[in-house]
């Protein structure tokens, strides 16, 4: 006879269904949960795929005394016969139409009291849930996520694939060359003293197999960034990576598209309208504040310095006259959910954080403005700037930032416009709105270390026109980069890279990189550039936002199996952890004194 | 007007045929080669596709005189109208029906000489090659096998999903178990002193996915092993990793024969039988020597022992009487390929790095032996060693090992009859003789060490009637442990894991792994072990080597797009090097003076 534990499963949990009724099967899974109905046992197995319910009487059966000490999370297997429930149905799950009469059944393993339900939604705190992953990984709502994601890495793969492009695996041992954020560094034991670095990004390695003539090139990758996290930061970070050659944006733009509407169509059913929108960085900045405009409501910024020029409200004038900005947007609000002091305590310390010195604000209405700044216009003008500000007259609050540096005031209206959408409700799930940012500068500069960066990275092109303002006029010179936002998130970024050594050192030298710090970090590129390198461009996605869009989950830690606190620790591994001194001396290194 | 060299290309330089003559066409790519017929030039202009041949009449066409100047490697955009070659078919390119007659050119890219041809053959030496990867990689052997090695890729990744597996990433930021090889460290900056490792597989996280109940679940995976390296390794290497749950050896035999049946199909459209043959372990070493056997050929060991016990060679009949082996296998070879100083210059020595003291050898012929041992043994007994060692009476080479040590034995003739194999013309391109070898060893003893070690890794499972010998007799405990092999090379292992903790622990104590040190080192798969783990088991490929045999290459660097040397050095790049001393205080490390 065979052993019951060494067969087969016939089905999973979750595929049982009334035209089985009558069968003999096996199952294998998880008790879920379990009731005692004077010697009948009814146990909920589940498996990845779905629940089904097991009755098992305990006077039946060689070993059914032993039901009785079966446990949530013991795994069984089980075989029985599929009876139909009959009018009966249990409604919650997909196999509600049968249940399985236990004819024999084995415990495969035991299992301790687990320290949360295995539920859908649970109570325990995250480092318990982060603890005991493989408990939470369980849960429903985590498993439809890894799904999820398998699924668009499925999906993305194919399409690429379809379309022409290679993957090609690029190295995870490199050069470290810090530019941008800082290297996770791994010491070298046959040449100590020297180190690898993790990469960034492939971008150097993407541009050197264009150069090698692969044409369309992807990879679905893992990066690496050793920063102070926040909480919606990993250390390592997926990366769908594309690029090809002869491009120009056009033709990345309807790639990007065709592989977003596949996603969407497949894992959501839903037929997301394309070509996107898209929008320069310059409008982006002016009508939303933000280079990573949510598209899914109105609110748009409007700019006043005209009006506000020798007004008598002189926080405003002068801002005017010293060469600043003033901007404001409207919201309806005739339910009055933005109260006197919700705006005091919570909106105007909001912009604050954006270095903004205050938020001014009016209520309009029949009577005009109700506003401690209403007395400073009178109400043609008051009606000039409800028009531009779109307000209606009835109901409407306006809210006005104004300072000498414009990025303040875009920062502070643009964000709280986000914030202003989300109390009013107007954020919806499912509601997917796409819009590409293109036209990026090609620089920023940094307060920190006063000099002009790369916005985006320095192998981006400059647009061809602007060439000549690339040591005259830096802040001025346009980049032919581009993102794609989704609802606010900037999902993915890339440009058309630089394919001519001359150009590459030009732009090293506006970044007060020397000829030799270049030579020194990126020799290898710009030797590469001198054999015949094709026109190039590209783009790289960040998967784990990706599919927390898809998901709807606040949460990074969610989209990955095995995540990372803020403080880059596992806490279900304690990595990172201490090595023997051995392993240091091998790698010719010694730890400092702390 | 629109600029030519922002026009996207019509077709590929591989594409054009005799249905497109009279085509206005546009085509970029790189100058392969170039002729100059007073005035007239012929370009091959190259790409991933192909190569098309392009005639410039520098008497037309505004910049035409600029084709003067054009060199190999320059990227050109060219207009042209597709032109029917007739009878003068160039065989040697599939666009070979078809010339483009250019109407309209630029020079897209400008390229340096070249420091060797890009040709399919080319001398330049391997350091060269390395340094210059991107002008290697345009060479098109070296892309054949990228695309073969994205579509192997791809067929995976399909074939595993449309089986109901799940792509899960794991981490690349671990905690160090020093278990084996040498973990690649990466010291943490936000807990100075502490230590991440790379992983040497996804091992345990594969487990623990299982105890999570997804299942099914693949990876193709980066590993890494800071090893001293051979010419076939590289410290970073690729894997498809898969792992199952309530799974049995058939189970996994079944779906990895598909896979590769699958891959084989589509990429060499070659049908290989299946199911794969099986032998054990035991089986294997006693027929072939080794654990890899080459099955394409014949060429089996047999064991003498019973006829060499007290025989008159005493040599022989000592390392019998001592408990010791006696083997021998024979080839036919009847054009006396095989040399008497061939066989002293070359074998005797090759058996000697396996720790064989020296080989015997004899020649079969109608008046028996020649060899130095010949006169030890009667035609008779010569007889009876002929037919066990299936040597022909004409025209058979027979060659002997004896040792004490039954290791030294199987492991000189069974790598010696991989060699003579090679020498003798029994080893083909394109075939492929897939074996399961199965149940091995749970433990080999280290002499190193001093002590028993996992054969596969801690986590396999001893077959359940062995576990009575795990303290007592380690060496005969067998595995559920298995290694799909190909034509002597090992491409694939794995083993049913153990999913009881305490079974674990037994095992943990069987290799010296106290309590405490298990705790310390593998504490969260032990945990995991409490909670109802499923029983579950899987086979990780090695990705890089399945494409080296696909792609009859001999080197790993032909299968690796930026491989390293064997001192782990990437010469594009210079990788590893130097780190700044600030990144080094950063992680609180210092360097040991060397």
């Amino acid at each position: 006879m065979q052993i019951l534990s060494e067969m087969r499963r016939t089905h999973n949990c979750g595929e049982l269904r009334r035209a089985n009724a009558g069968q003999k099967v096996i199952l294998k899974g998880w008790v879920a949960g379990w009731r005692n109905h004077g010697g009948i046992y009814f146990v909920d197995l589940r498996d990845r795929y779905g629940i089904t319910q097991v009755v098992f009487d305990e006077r039946l059966g060689e070993n059914f005394d032993l039901i009785s000490q079966v446990r949530n999370e013991y795994v069984l297997v089980v075989q029985g016969e599929v009876s139909d429930r009959g009018e009966n149905i249990n409604k919650k799950i997909p196999t509600g139409e049968i249940e399985v009469y236990a004819l024999a059944f084995e415990i495969l393993t035991r299992s301790e009291a687990t320290p949360f339900p295995i539920e859908d939604e649970v109570n325990a705190n995250e480092v318990t849930r982060l603890q005991y992953r493989y408990l939470d990984l369980r849960r429903k709502p985590l498993q439809d996520i890894m799904v999820l994601r398998h699924k668009v890495n499925q999906i993305a793969r194919n399409y690429l694939s379809d379309n022409g492009f290679l993957e090609i695996e690029t190295p995870y041992l490199n050069k470290s060359t810090p530019e941008g954020a800082r290297d996770y560094l791994v010491p070298s034991r046959v040449q100590p003293g020297n180190f690898y670095a993790l990469p960034q990004s492939p971008q150097i390695f993407k541009q050197i197999l264009m150069v090698a003539g692969f044409d369309r090139y992807f990879q679905i990758v893992r990066c690496f960034r050793d920063e102070d996290l926040r909480q919606d930061r990993q250390p390592e970070f997926t990366q769908i990576d594309i690029e090809l050659s002869f491009p120009d944006e056009e033709m990345i733009y309807e790639i990007v598209e065709g592989l977003l509407v596949k996603v969407w169509k497949e894992t959501k059913g839903m037929n997301i309208p394309h070509p996107f929108p898209r929008i320069t960085w310059t409008e982006s900045m002016a009508r939303f504040g933000v280079d990573n405009p949510d598209m899914r409501y109105g609110l748009e910024l409007c700019t006043l310095n005209e009006i506000m020029a020798g007004c008598a409200f002189k926080a405003f004038a002068s801002v005017v006259e010293a060469g600043g900005l003033v901007k404001a947007f409207s919201v309806p609000d005739p339910d009055k959910t933005l109260s006197r002091s919700f705006i005091e305590k919570e909106l105007d310390p909001f912009v604050k954080v954006y270095g903004a010195k205050g938020l001014a604000w009016a209520r309009t209405g029949a009577e005009g403005w109700q506003s401690s700044i209403a007395k400073f216009f009178d109400a043609d003008t008051q009606k000039r700037i409800n028009e531009l500000a779109g307000a209606n007259a009835e109901d409407s609050v306006i809210f006005f930032v104004a300072s000498e540096n414009p990025r303040i005031v875009n920062g502070a209206l643009g964000n709280l416009r986000k914030k202003i959408a989300a109390k009013m409700g107007l954020v919806k799930d499912n509601d997917y709105k796409f819009v590409w940012v293109t036209e990026f500068p090609l620089f920023e500069y940094s307060e920190e270390a006063k000099r002009w960066a790369s916005a985006h990275h320095p192998f981006t092109q400059p647009r061809p026109e602007h060439m000549d303002m690339l040591q005259s006029d830096p802040g001025k010179v346009l980049a032919r980069a581009y993102d794609i936002v989704l609802n606010g998130n900037e999902i993915g970024g890339g440009s058309i890279r630089i394919h001519s050594s001359e150009m590459q050192q030009k732009v090293f030298r506006a970044l007060g990189i020397g000829d030799e710090e270049a030579r020194e970090k990126f020799g290898f590129l710009l030797d590469a550039l001198q054999f015949g390198a094709p026109p190039h461009g590209g783009l790289a996605f960040g998967m784990d936002r990706l599919i927390m869009l898809l998901a709807c989950t606040q949460s990074i830690r969610d989209v990955i199996a095995f995540p990372k606190t803020t403080s880059a620790s596992c806490l279900m591994s304690n990595a990172p952890s201490r090595v023997d001194n051995a392993q240091l001396k091998e790698l010719g290194l010694k730890l400092e004194k702390i």
